[in-house]
């Protein structure tokens, strides 16, 4: 084959096991051959609708395996994947359809009236005329050429410029995240992954279902977490391996079913996307459970840390060591590599790193420095070991649920309110979703807003899960001598998060 | 870390696993942690020598743990590593050492003397000062930059024009070779694997050696294949993995310990080197134990295609599909894909297949199409499934006891006798070593000589393996209308060997 990217994997998994089940979704599966059939007759069906070599195919919806079909379809046609987050409003999707020049969207089931609103050439609905495109295809492969260093996907991310940037992922980076990955954890041809996270997001895509399609194994494809669900499709389906964000295994974990639950398929639990309770490692491996973390970010594809099942119990909430193919210093402020136990930014160098934000040399050169190594802005301290605990995510980054929530996007939607002279988004503690936002706004002289205002303000203008959780109006925030907002002395009057120390210096 | 190949694993994984086993050789052990502290000595040492960048470093001698950390060490410090069999005489050594223009010389234990012949410019012996250089070394790493595409190391075959090539394997041939066999063969971080068959050959290294490295295993080296040992080690040190050329596996399978002996530790056994007979994979699989098998050569690192697991009873016999991430393809005389059934020349692209042959770019340009394709010279046969067998080696070659012998090169050699005149060396079957050579040979006219008289001129001018079992002269040798030996009438006359037809046209 021609295609060196992961747009070939359909054809190069059906040579080996053809008749192996790939997908299973609402009762129904796919053999890898069958899959492969799909995948070429999309690829043709792209090529049909006139998308070239290089041009942007977005999918927009929940966990399917159009998702599945349209993310190889793209690849093998030379194409570049936009995954679209769901929970995004129109103006947020809008800005993203646009920045990447999307020429054809793939509305997944329930997403038609989404999609009807963005600005592409070329719509598609799973639930309209898809099938038909299908088949009028043909199967006929593709076999485009497409080299590993081309970018394979592009996957927005806000940063704390509050504008979303597309971290754009090379075929290479997904694979060489995949063999780190490998190395980390044992996975099998018999694998049984259930996708319950959202494939929008690095973690369940890159962590979970390219490695299954690589070895050979069966993803259970399901659109949304649920806990009666996932206690229903380990039992029936005899799962292995899961990914998900620390609320997700919380809530199994505090089910009235986690005691007498048959969990004894399940060979790895994946928890990441945002810092795991040391609390929760413990009482899944109390179960006998191999529960394991790492560390990393849609830029670094995403592995960059991981924290082995050998390790996994002595080295109890840290993220673990550097993945093997990739290198991470941690980097004090006068450039210099941080002592054991002493803080440092956490930077990360290897095959894994994005090529840069689509379209955007200048921030993206703000972020990889000429060596190649990317700095995420975490702050993290190493043991004696080398084993990095991170103590303070990038600046202000608030994480709710598995979503990253960047204080920089809130506060400038909540700047266009007239009546908002100042405001400060932190994260606070939460029950439920780990932590939300808190809006702590000062008012202009003589205006008049209430907390309900700010929030009606912000609905519609934000995704649900971005808008803060309490607002709380003050005379004034407090600042350093340069103007700056003291966040630290906000989160440490409102609460942290996480239990996680929060002493970086502002 | 700056250097991307393998000279860097051993740092790699002693931040993850310093304190596992990574080899163990004759009662002694050394840990991830030890083996790096001795690979960066030693790199430092071979600088010390005058070792730059790109300068070649061999080692002769058996398997043994400074094989392993020259290998290592080499790549840490830059240089490209010369494995050199031992079986081969001065003359060969000589030639090869000076064709890759060899810095220094390890000597293992045992091979002063030969070493001594060989024209390098520095010599360190196992036995002698290899360890007050490496204590005087200090254990400075030497974080060398080396990027995948450089050269890791060359090793030399024969072909078929009967003089020794180097194949130029780099870093990134070995990984990708390592990530394809990842994909196949379900290996963990707890491999026990046992290392008997000689590290210079391609087999040994990069299907055994270099996983379990990356995944953190332990390598038991010992110095050759003894039948008794084996099973000492595999119930002893409870192994999990081994390769073996068929006839190392056939003599276990005699042996009287077979019934008895404790093999339930074994979870993969590799076979390769030469084509395995059905029933030797029968006679294993029916004992419970997973018996694979490839095919695949130095040119391509070796693996291009294998037969995983899951396919190993119902395909046995054949050598599997194309690697995940190479291509192969069987190719008519005219070029054309060959259909299921019709025989074709194997050809491999991908990126396991070699840089080239080392300074001789007219004969990689022979092997190596502008594409990519290496042209192996192996006939072989697709099924309707894919599944590939092979059914006449490149050209004339013998596969004796695992080693390849090129009847080109031990025709020359004879010719060089006075009393030949025409000459042609074939494989028989042979009970203990699979094939052997057996020479056909017409003498000139008035010319007298013994086939005793003929071996002796050998002896001594090639390895003994090489060397034929048997003689015959004749009063003609078969050619066709160009005058080319039909060594196919020969072959059907004196038989020919592991049941492989040998039907391809001449």
């Amino acid at each position: 084959m021609r295609n060196e990217g992961l747009g070939s994997w359909p054809a190069r998994r059906a040579r080996m096991t053809p008749a192996k089940v790939a997908l299973r979704h609402d009762g129904r599966s796919w053999t890898y051959g069958e899959l492969l059939e799909r995948v070429d007759r999309l690829a043709g069906a792209l090529r049909s609708l006139g998308v070239r070599h290089g041009d942007r195919v977005a999918y927009l919806g929940p966990n399917h395996p159009a998702f599945v079909e349209t993310f190889f379809a793209a690849g093998a046609a030379g194409a570049v994947f936009v995954p679209l987050n769901t929970r995004l409003t129109a103006p947020e999707l809008s800005y993203i359809v646009a920045d990447a020049g999307v020429a054809v969207l793939v509305c997944g089931p329930g997403q038609e009236e989404a999609g009807a609103a963005l600005p592409v050439a070329r719509r598609v609905a799973v639930a309209g005329e898809y099938e038909e495109l299908l088949a009028a295809a043909g199967p006929a492969p593709a076999d485009e050429p497409v080299g590993l260093d081309e970018p394979c996907l592009i996957m927005y991310t806000s940063g704390t410029t509050g504008r979303p940037k597309g971290a754009t992922l090379s075929h290479g980076n997904l694979v060489w995240n995949t063999f780190n990955l490998l190395v980390d954890v044992e996975l099998t041809h018999d694998e049984v992954t259930l996708i319950s996270a959202p494939l929008f997001h690095i973690a369940a895509l890159a962590q979970t279902l390219v490695p299954t399609v690589l070895k050979g194994g069966t993803a259970v494809l399901v659109p949304s977490f649920d806990v009666d669900q996932t206690f229903d499709l380990v039992e029936r389906e005899r799962i292995t391996l899961m990914f998900g964000v620390p609320a997700m295994f919380a809530f199994l974990a505090q089910s009235p079913r986690w005691e007498g639950a048959d969990l004894s398929s399940l060979r790895n639990l994946l928890c990441g996307g945002a810092p795991v309770p040391e609390p929760l490692i413990r009482t899944y491996q109390e179960r006998g459970l191999t529960f394991l973390q790492g560390y990393g970010m849609t830029e670094t594809s995403p592995g960059a840390l991981f924290l082995a099942a050998e390790q996994s119990v002595r080295k109890a909430g840290t993220a673990g060591v550097p993945c093997f193919f990739s290198d991470v210093r941690l980097v004090r402020a006068d450039g210099e590599q941080a002592a054991p136990g002493e803080p440092g930014e956490v930077v990360v160098r290897g095959p894994n790193v994005m090529t840069g934000y689509w379209g955007r040399p200048e921030d993206t050169a703000a972020v990889v420095s000429p060596e190649g190594w990317f700095h995420s802005g975490d702050i993290a301290v190493a043991d004696e070991d080398g084993y990095v605990r991170i103590v303070d995510r990038v600046k202000d980054m608030i994480i709710s649920g598995g979503e990253n929530i960047y204080p920089a996007e809130v506060e400038s939607v909540l700047y266009g309110h007239p009546a908002v002279a100042e405001c400060a988004v932190i994260g606070v503690p939460d029950d439920r979703w780990g932590e939300v936002g808190k809006a702590l706004v000062v008012l202009r002289p003589g205006a008049v807003a209430a907390p309900g205002d700010l929030l009606a303000h912000l609905s519609g203008r934000l995704a649900s899960y971005k808008i803060p959780k309490h607002v709380e109006l003050l005379p004034v925030l407090p600042r350093n001598g340069a103007g700056k907002v003291l966040k630290a002395r906000l989160r440490a009057l409102y609460g942290s998060a996480g239990g996680l120390a929060r002493e970086a210096p502002e």
